[in-house]
């Protein structure tokens, strides 16, 4: 371990597009389309029909949904860069969909071949001790004591409390 | 979270018998016994003969070793009283083998099903903000502040640095 300063960066609505893997399957399977526009301050499965109303748990939990999910703009070049002055770790609360697992250990590999296994956390309660945190839950900031920076994703669109930043080219402006 | 104490409870040789496991694979298909009084202060694997030297390797790397493990004696009994009075969380190291990944997480829910998923950490460096961490490996200890409790397993026997628990029963002493 060395002594720079730790940040742990979320994967889900950070690293990798989550949502848009969702309105593609939607798209695909259900024929319904899910807006970014209409989802601002909501989580994406509130605009879905009351039918499909708990069928995105049913993806989330079958083997494969994480493994191609697109890499968010920018994330690989400032990550990469971040590694050279910080401690880096990826910290994804992955332990409610235990057929994530795999999946989300095979896309960091994949995509972000220089973060070594020893700085990847997998977990429910981030309980970690850094100094930084980049996530888009701020359930995740509770209790924590260090600078905690909300990456925006649609459903924390109204959320006020918090040093925030729309994407990586803005994370590497105030970390870089 | 509440504000209990924090504890980080290790797997492999704490809560699960790894050891008892190698000993089985390499009787079984190596005619090769590991005796335990042998590996006293050394690694299981410096027992083995040259031609098997990195073989433990292919048998953590595969689906299925670490999902019947044995269960250490008097672990769930203990690991439940803690719950009680501690925040409890499992903390393994399990990065450096992906496949063991799911197999953790299925035996952990086998044995001990009163630890949520939100309590489960599988990471690299044990890099969480507890204030307890029962452990077997000292390296684990590296950086952290607060109490560090050896558990017993032949590989530390020669160290004399930490607080030493034998076993479950005297972690019910010294922490209920």
């Amino acid at each position: 371990m060395t002594s720079k300063i730790r940040i742990a960066i979320d994967m889900d609505e950070v690293l990798a597009d989550t949502i848009d893997k969702f309105i593609e399957v939607y798209r695909r399977d259900h024929k319904t389309e899910l807006l970014l526009e209409q989802m601002q301050g909501k989580e994406f499965h509130e605009l879905l029909p009351e039918a499909l109303n708990n069928s995105w748990r049913d993806y989330i939990n079958k083997k494969g949904f994480f493994r191609d999910l697109k890499v968010m703009p920018g994330a690989i070049d400032v990550v990469k860069a971040l590694c050279e002055q910080y401690d880096v770790y990826v910290v994804s609360a992955a332990m409610e969909f235990p057929n994530s697992l795999l999946d989300k250990h095979e896309w960091l590999a994949e995509h972000f071949p220089f973060i070594h296994w020893k700085k990847i956390i997998f977990c429910g309660d981030k309980i970690v001790d850094v100094q930084i945190m980049i996530d888009d839950r701020i359930r995740n900031f509770a209790g924590f004591k260090g600078r905690s920076i909300l990456f925006s994703s649609p459903h924390n669109f109204d959320i006020t409390e918090y040093e925030r930043v729309n994407n990586w080219a803005q994370v590497a402006d105030k970390l870089l």
